[in-house]
């Protein structure tokens, strides 16, 4: 009864943890065309390794419907950080690239998080 | 050439459209357990009909990584809206059920949108 026969199993996904309020989400909800999918998923990778390196970044979560809309939402504690990424060489270069190709739309919504909370299955 | 013989195709899905600030996101970001499925689905169908009767309701957005992270993220003008989304009795009683059966863990934050565009396809 030591061991565990079954068969290894995905990890729960996890939701980004609620920071202490005030802090900023950066909502950017986007519906995507069949251009270039190969460069799309190279340059989402390399830029969600690159905003960790931005100060008061606090974390992000992502979802995409299969032929419907990709939700991220990236958390930071100032808008000095958001205006930082927003003005990233590599960020520009991403989002001229995006609107030349990959999006058919996109909405960015700026926010002020005003309160938060979390639920965990005991 | 007045007859488009293609095929029709799925229409390209559509990010709510920005509304003009401050108005008020709720970003719930979701890892679902495998339980009641279908009570899940119809659940979540019927609240997302009914939340459109809430006062100053502006619009939603969804996406759901298959076997990832759910992200819902609603619109409305004001937090009374919230409160009273918050408190209604069907909405109440669904969130009980969720923690009970449906949810493995959660996230919600309450936000002020500040600034938001849009970027289309020409």
């Amino acid at each position: 009864m030591s061991e565990n026969h079954l068969a290894p199993v995905a990890p729960v996904p996890s939701p980004a943890s609620p920071a202490e309020p005030p802090y900023y989400a950066v909502v950017f909800t986007s519906a995507r065309t069949d251009l270039d999918p190969d460069g799309y998923t190279d340059t989402a990778r390399h830029l969600s390794d690159l905003v960790r390196s931005i100060p008061g970044f606090l974390g992000e979560d992502f979802a995409h419907t299969p032929g419907g809309l990709a939700i991220s939402v990236a958390y930071f504690r100032d808008l000095a950080g958001i205006e930082e990424w927003r003005r990233h060489p590599e960020h520009l270069d991403a989002k001229r690239r995006g609107r030349e190709r990959w999006y058919e739309r996109y909405v960015i919504h700026i926010a002020r998080v005003e309160s938060s909370h979390g639920f965990a299955r005991a």
